[in-house]
């Protein structure tokens, strides 16, 4: 199988690097080729989501994203900003639902804000919306009747849109523990209103998992107060964006946790859900968990070796309880230590 | 001074009742005037803020609101359930500034999720818009060029209305530590690019605020894992929605935290955070101290008294030390338990 290696910015290369060394021990018949995204794209070729890059996305049978973004591209106009490159696969490619797993590892209560019989008990996915949403509806500046500065974005929702990503919470919902919350602001909103009446639509066809609805503002709140109560939370994009990067700190540290971006046929791009964090690139000293467990996502869901997603998850469970840290779970390894560590696990 | 009491529905009238009771005790020289609001006001008047009510919170001098939401109402039309109530008090009085204090109250530890190092640096005021943003922007559900249904909420701001919560957001700091934080995603919205803008623009005008812009996804993971590090949080009206309730239960319970909605001359609504709760209405167990504390925020705010607010607050805290507890605290006091508790620390 061809795997697209897109490192990008920051730790993106380091991480990225860190999940090939894993993926290369394993014996599993991969060819990577790699293409520049992000702001190293913009500096070698003058737009963060080039032709090639995107073309070679397109081929590969998986993507092993890194991470974008640079501050040294923020006064950019927004369409050439790193951050595009990752919106841009996800549209182009029409990678519309995103995986996003939380659990705290045993031996990190430690890292987690959380008390730790609270944390322990964190086992749910966030299904998120990729493609739709006020990220992707039609977007102005202008100026209003009075001449005042204006900013527009448009959220919108269809129903074939809501009902593909509900189909796959539900799906997800039934390889664990049944029960599906579906999170949206249908108290206030339009396209949360259609969202709800979508989703219980839907519903019919699963009648084996149970379906709850909660409001956004009460999901941040009770992902603080019991995380433990969900096991599949499914939502748009905005809210799913928001709730995720919560969900994923109280269950200790960013620095461990995948995600992963399917389209219909079940090709994806795997990506650590930390960013390209600026303050520490280059000093070798980034958590590469995240991006080794997101190469294990790709086994698992892209590339059908569940066996082999099996090894490598295991083998960073057993470094973490083994005591192998890196500097953001309060410990000294180096990158390259805390992969040699899940090298040895494996 | 005029106060409007609108208690509503759920444990509303319960919580408003405590609060009354509370500034009834001090002698500070009130007139209280009651009004139906929310599903109750539908029952009695066909409309969730009938026209009288309005109009007595539009004379009144400040509005003491308990809570609105019933599930009886949730397949009415959206215009006429319960939270339009508190929605359309918010827009026709021009209540744009919503002050939401969070801090852990000694004795609380245990009610909080978050380690008891972590929470108890909590402190902090999240100053939230509410008159713009996708909560009042066009909204229409219709069918595309494809004839599928679909929804569309528009999110939208102009500078007059960012630099008017902006100043609110540099005032509050300037009182506290100085320490501003906007909250934005202008990684991705117009609206939030715009909102960057000003808030730089206004910025100008308070050299002495250390300001500093953070994405909302990443806010809400800093929420959980280092609350302690904010002071004031100036941010929209969904985002502020989602990290305020987040932001609560980070402090402990949802039952110990006020609120405050004000126009541009100090004229305000206030509120418990917590909302109707019809699960446990009606029983006297729900925990009054999220509105006393409100009526006290009411004192401060817009009836010029200080001192009394002064007295309300030392009070609730008094009695939460000596180990008053509701059921939401793992006590057993009822409503008015706790409220004799305070009544009795005054
Ligand atoms: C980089 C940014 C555009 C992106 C998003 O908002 O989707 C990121 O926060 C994420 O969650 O993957
Ligand atoms: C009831 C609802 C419309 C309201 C809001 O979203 O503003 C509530 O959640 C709040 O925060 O006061």
């Amino acid at each position: 199988s061809l795997i697209a290696v897109l490192a990008g910015d920051g730790i993106g290369p380091e991480v990225t690097q860190a999940a090939r060394q894993v993926l290369e021990s394993l014996d599993l018949d991969l060819r990577f080729e790699e293409a520049p995204v992000g702001g190293a794209a913009y500096r070698a070729a003058g737009h963060p989501l080039p032709a090639e890059t995107l073309a070679l996305a397109a081929r590969a049978d998986a993507i092993l994203f890194g991470a974008v973004g640079d501050p040294a591209f923020d006064t950019l106009e927004r369409s050439l900003r790193p951050e595009q490159a990752i919106l841009g696969l996800r549209k182009e490619l029409a990678l519309f639902a995103n995986l996003r797993p939380a659990r705290l590892f045993a031996g990190l209560e430690d890292a987690s804000a959380l008390k730790p019989e609270i944390a322990r008990r964190i086992d749910l996915v966030i299904v998120r919306e990729l493609n739709g949403d006020v990220y992707f509806g039609e977007k102005s500046r202008g100026t209003t009747e009075a001449g005042l500065r204006e900013g527009r974005d448009l959220m919108r929702y269809d129903e074939a849109e809501v009902a593909r990503i509900a189909r796959v919470g539900f799906e997800t919902a039934r390889t664990r523990r049944s029960r599906l919350c579906s999170v949206d602001k249908a108290n206030v909103l339009e396209t949360s209103q259609l969202w709800r009446d979508v989703v219980v639509e839907v519903a019919r066809d699963y009648p084996d998992v149970a379906l709850s609805h909660m409001y956004v503002d009460n999901a941040a709140m009770q992902l603080v107060r019991d995380p433990g109560q969900f096991d599949v939370i499914v939502t748009g994009n905005l809210f799913g964006d928001i709730l995720s990067d919560q969900a994923s700190m109280c269950a200790g540290s960013i620095g461990m946790l995948p995600s992963s971006a399917l389209d219909d046929a079940g090709k994806g791009l795997y990506e650590p859900i930390h960013g390209s964090a600026p303050d520490i690139a280059g000093q070798g000293k980034a958590n590469p968990c995240a991006a080794i467990l997101s190469a294990a996502m790709m086994l698992r869901h892209t590339l059908d070796r569940p066996e082999a997603a099996d090894r490598i998850e295991a083998a960073v469970a057993a470094a973490i309880a083994a005591g192998a840290r890196t500097a953001d779970l309060g410990g000294t390894l180096s990158t390259q230590g805390m992969t040699d560590a899940v090298l040895a696990a494996l």
